[in-house]
């Protein structure tokens, strides 16, 4: 029997946290090589490559700094060595990079080899919407899994508590993936329902873009419950609409409502959302305020999806996400995100 | 046809909020009588009777002051003239004064009067557990609905945006609550689930105070996000293992998954709780000095269910409540609820 042999595409501030742990759990079983080749886009840091830090101090001091990585963990800067021989890759890279790294991959990789995505977000285009796993599956023509959850990348990586999803097809798959993934503080549920469980990923941003409005408006934790939880019902209407084989207690998972409270207590798609309604100044404005000039995921998603929607003439049966991308894009006032329901 | 004719047992502040709404309703229809008695436990203000105050002011001063409530509304303190001639009794009361209300109001109602409960929590006795509802039903042989969501009364009264479930088994009854309590900002949904519904409301202070440990452990979002999605489905489990009808999707309504979120952002249940791990005092002592000595429910919840649990033998099927139970009443380190999922 030979071993399964772990790929890491990708390394920054949730890769690293991903690669502490996957690095970890393959040191505990034989059944996996010992060695996870993690790929990192080669930069310089004080004149040292970053790869070399990270394989002479195990630890990524630009994306997650203070954080040891086992020494399971090697970083290659070449895509093509890291991914040969691997029979499980693991993709945790920004979403824009994707087409061209299954590019590189194509003919690359052990035509046995299975993928799993942690990339979170939808690929639009004029033809309509894809799942990232299906963009993976199609450019590879191999079997993709995903995993999503309430997981901020720092908190993981100091080992609080917390638990994420796995949505797998195929059973033993998903076993392989739950022995590389859980551990006692990051507790791993695997379902087979794909396409919800990064559904949930790439839409909750819309829902926190809501809740930043409401907390923006100062309307209290009643209406922000109720804008999360009508969200989170939206989030699974769009999937159970326009994907097959969803399943209604995956909203119930991590990747659900556990990831759509977290998103809407922190983080920046609610912040800045908070912001644009307290000060009036444009999204465009705040993201180079408040991000140093990245863009915002949940506008972006409340864009697409309104498309999407709209093009399926759907977009009342979606009064949330269709209240939201007209605060954002149509310069409707903040307060009718509450009204007419 | 004769009219529908509503009385309000409970005045206090969520009594008050209900009021305002009930009251302006029945005022939209003639299918209502447009007086809405209100029971008033009778109390000197300033020297002067709080159910003239309220009759003359139109203002509950001491339990909601500053929010006017409809001239339909009519205080009365005695409690057998509130009810005369009612077809519909609204019981928002603290619950240890219910099965003295009952008595009272035994051969006192309308034969045909229905009833729904706004109580929160569960009647523990040496017999079990029950539920409010079936107290009422069963003191007075009328068919009873609930009603709970994520409403916090002042919030409520401010006309801020929620939402709330009604569970009902009679279809007749849930269209004739769903007329006396929705409104554009109070917006209702009726579903078959008694049980479930009421079982929410119940349960959701033992996760709050869940929460309010992990506030105080400082473990971050994702901790707190996973254990409140933990309390949901151990919610969710206790309602469908004790009781009879109940529905999964009642836990994506308001009264699940919103007030859930609702009350481990704010409120006493999660505050103290936090509080118990920061400073290390007893909850007594905490109750004491924050809640003026006021018990909380949500520890006392914890307390009652887990009883209920031992009796069944299925503690180890609710690991979460145990442990909650265990940090509350037998000094477990409060770190042990994240432990050993």
């Amino acid at each position: 029997m030979t071993k399964e042999k772990v790929a890491l595409i990708g390394s920054g501030n949730w890769g690293s946290a991903i690669a502490k742990i996957v690095g970890g759990n393959v040191l505990q079983s034989s059944e996996f090589d010992q060695e996870v080749r993690m790929w990192v886009f080669e930069e310089l840091i004080n004149g040292q490559k970053l790869t070399e830090i990270i394989n002479t101090e195990h630890e990524n001091v630009k994306y997650l700094p203070g954080i040891k990585l086992p020494e399971s963990i090697v970083a290659v800067p070449d895509l093509l060595e890291c991914v040969k021989d691997a029979t499980i890759l693991i993709f945790v890279v920004p979403h824009q990079f994707l087409k061209s790294i299954c590019k590189s991959l194509l003919g690359n990789i052990r035509p046995d080899a299975k993928a799993i995505s942690l990339i979170k977000g939808l690929d639009a285009s004029a033809n309509g919407l894809k799942l990232f796993s299906q963009v993976i599956s199609e450019a590879l023509n191999i079997e993709v899994s995903v995993l999503s959850g309430a997981n901020i990348a720092n908190e993981v990586a100091e080992e609080y508590f917390c638990e994420t999803t796995i949505g797998s097809r195929i059973k033993e798959d998903g076993e392989a993936y739950y022995k590389i993934f859980n551990t006692p503080y990051f507790r791993v549920t695997v379902v087979d329902d794909v396409a919800g469980v990064e559904i949930c990923g790439a839409l909750k941003n819309i829902v926190a873009v809501g809740a930043g409005i409401i907390d923006g408006l100062k309307l209290g934790e009643n209406t922000k419950a109720a804008i999360m939880r009508i969200g989170l019902m939206e989030m699974k209407q769009f999937a159970c609409t326009f994907w097959s084989g969803v399943r209604e207690e995956t909203f119930y998972e991590s990747c659900g409502v556990a990831d759509l409270i977290t998103t809407c207590a922190g983080g920046r798609n609610r912040k800045v959302a908070e912001a644009y309604v307290v000060t009036g100044k444009s999204f465009d404005e705040l993201e180079r305020e408040m991000l140093n000039g990245q863009k915002l995921q949940g506008t972006l998603a409340a864009q697409e999806v309104h498309q999407y929607l709209r093009a399926k003439n759907k977009t009342d049966e979606f009064p949330l996400f269709t209240r939201i991308y007209k605060v954002v894009y149509e310069n409707a006032a903040p307060s009718t995100i509450v009204e007419g329901y």
